[in-house]
């Protein structure tokens, strides 16, 4: 899965000549292997010291020289689309498929987090997985029912769904089964895509649920609802009826637009920190009952089983969880000096209260900055500023949440849940909800791997 | 310009059959002419209570019937794209485009407004500017230059300002030429979309221009910068090299994915609040200097000159402004009862403090919710209940933000810019930073139009 990937996430640049290498100055440890303060970036008493600075420690800017004028800046362009698509220059920022000959079988597409950065994934990038490939459904024939433990089964199209009140949230989508090569006892090799690109995050905007209740009215012997989806697999899946009454929505607007095709166009069901499976697609019915459904995905697929032969009957919640998107697996340094470590994390039961960060696999910690907003139950950026040495490195990091919840180490995360083997006496494996902290390991020659630590 | 519109932003729902109409109760008038309380859609307390519901006030939802199996129910869909695009059902949501024939002259693309939600502008409907078509630049030949009044000229590739520590941040982006119809004394008739579509929002990631120049050093002497784009016009524009130390970026991505072709690819100036034009795309060149370049677009187009035969030298900052996007021209709402009104609120000067909305041309006024995050110098989401009894009515908005700055009224605003006219000895027109409250009517039949009250 090793791709061709130059040092700076998304931007070529080797083999340019360069005529100035501004020297290392000091800078403000706060933890072992090279890892730094942030105000090592921000001296601003070194502006008209005529000094090197401590933030240009490696980083060859070349002297300024004549402008020169490419094509483009002696030519017009190219006519303005209806609708804006990447340069060609980032045609490699683009999500991997799973099942590109689109066989009769599941489809995964993952968002390229190693060459991404901040905390909203566009919604050409949002991870995507369809049973039986991707619906094109008319909004005006859709409907979705709300019947069975209700006062009055109701029937709404997306039109009558925008005559409600609205709001937006941020929120990110993770699959259960995301991360699962990490439960393989030695490191799969693979990018941050390949092994973590089934979580993507956006702002979703539509009705929440406890107000189409309200229309209906609940029994109160409904302690469940199950949601149907409107393509051909029609799958269900079971919530607490909690749900509905505490975060869920009714989506219809992804970062401003309507959803996506491969993210439930016109309309999808969001459980906010709850497995991707559970915030059902193409919506078609929401049957209030007495009781789970026990529906394939809730009963043989998105169970947790345990070392112990015995599984969680039922594990809902993403826990919280941190991965490093820059250096990670598939990059090379070219040279010492510094880098920003940057990655995401996120927490299914609230807002990340901070992430540690590593450099010499877990001995020593510190603490990386939080990019605003941080928001419940959505992506937050970290970053970390590390002067690498030339020598071997371990670089990991750990999420902790508003709960005080904390992101497993791999060892702790083994003990409990197991690795991937198949469970004795019945028919599973461990493969879902990962959260474990991710190691990548830097080597001498700036190879970036990875391990586990 | 007007539009064939479902009543219900994007979704269309004419001619359907329906059996049940909910009746209407009681509810929590705010303002006159009906705008109600957001609680009026959240009486929990009806849930059981076997009534109808204040919510369902002459929204009729159909009663549940079974569900029936339209051909992408029973068939598998298509293949799922690398990047993924709009339903062709989302065709009419797109930019509009003033040059489609790319002429040799300006081309604008316009966001559309009134068929989206939520506070985020997707990367496919940004709003651009260009003034020579697109260009397609390799980030690997660009080069931006900083030189001028430092101590050391450098010059950077995109790669090497992937080295520095990032920052992100939501920032709308406004041309100092929205809204400019509403200069006219007639009010034109056109969509949110036509009339305000030259403003967007969007999560910028990059480095601070304040780290740059710590890397060159800054001459005392220095009071300016000039910023040069790398596409053919090569505009240039001078920024108080103030802004340079408060919040100015030089940005590599937008909403997490590299800068879009049209939107400054691969690298463009940030500059929170400032006019768009400001905000310099492809970018090449930032000259520190001592005095402004007196370029065409300062100098010649976006001053600002006023009633008096006098001009703003500099009008830098968007002032406060909001407009509503639902209802809004070319809209028909097809029954009375109830609605949501909602719109944008932004303010270059900082974070929008409330947004008061009024159904009665401006007697009196509600104080509508506002969509969280609220973050400073990004677009601001507000909402509020009305009920619409069937009369006219005027719906409109007036935002303020955190330093206390209030959106005029267009009396206000117009006494002391003055409207479309030339001005008596200057060859200039007022056009430009337009940010009064706009009106939008609603006859009894329910028709949109654009008004001034």
């Amino acid at each position: 899965m090793r791709q061709n990937m130059s040092p700076s996430r998304n931007f070529g640049s080797e083999g340019r000549q360069r005529d100035q290498t501004l020297n290392d100055v000091e800078a403000y440890p706060v933890a072992e292997n090279g890892l730094l303060h942030r105000r090592s970036f921000l001296k601003k008493g070194l502006i008209f010291a005529g000094t090197s600075s401590a933030l240009a420690s490696g980083i060859e800017a070349a002297r300024a020289a004549p402008l020169t004028e490419p094509p483009w800046a002696l030519q017009s362009g190219d006519p303005m689309p209806a609708y804006q698509q990447p340069s060609k220059y980032a045609a490699r920022v683009i999500r991997t498929n799973a099942n590109p000959d689109n066989l009769p079988k599941v489809t995964q597409t993952r968002t390229p987090h190693h060459l991404m950065e901040g905390q909203v994934t566009p919604n050409g990038l949002h991870f995507s997985i369809c049973h039986a490939g991707v619906p094109q459904i008319d909004p005006d024939v859709h409907r979705l029912v709300i019947h069975g433990l209700v006062k009055r089964p109701l029937m709404f199209s997306a039109a009558d769904l925008c005559r409600y009140p609205m709001v937006s949230r941020l929120a990110f989508i993770e699959c259960g089964g995301n991360s699962a090569p990490l439960f393989s006892p030695e490191p799969v090799q693979g990018t941050a895509q390949d092994l973590h690109g089934l979580v993507s995050s956006a702002e979703w905007t539509g009705v929440k649920l406890s107000t189409l209740l309200e229309e209906t009215g609940v029994d109160p012997s409904a302690t469940w609802f199950v949601a149907e989806g409107g393509d051909a697999p029609h799958i269900d899946r079971s919530v607490p009826l909690a749900k509905a009454f505490d975060d869920a929505l009714i989506a219809l607007y992804q970062n401003g637009e309507p959803l996506m095709p491969g993210n439930g166009f016109p309309m999808r069901l969001v459980l906010p920190g709850f497995e991707g499976n559970m915030q059902t697609k193409f919506i078609r019915r929401i049957e209030l009952t007495s009781e789970p459904a026990m529906s394939y995905y809730e009963s043989q697929v998105y169970t947790a089983p345990l070392p112990s032969g015995k599984a969680y009957q039922f594990y809902f919640v993403c826990d919280v969880k941190s991965f490093i998107t820059f250096p990670s697996y598939g990059f090379k340094l070219p040279r010492t000096g510094l880098y920003e470590i940057s990655g995401l994390a996120y927490s299914g039961t609230g807002r990340i209260s901070k992430v540690m960060v590593s450099a010499d696999g877990g001995k020593t910690w510190g603490k990386a900055a939080l990019q605003e907003p941080v928001m419940s139950k959505a992506f937050t950026r970290f970053r970390m500023p590390w002067r690498w040495d030339g020598g071997p490195a371990i670089i990991q990091s750990r999420a902790y949440d508003e709960l005080g919840n904390a992101q497993p180490t791999r060892s702790q995360f083994v003990a409990a849940r197991g690795q991937y083997e198949k469970v004795p006496d019945i028919k599973a494996f461990q493969n879902h909800h990962f959260n474990a902290v991710v190691s990548w390991g830097v080597d001498s020659n700036g190879d970036v791997k990875h391990v586990y630590a």
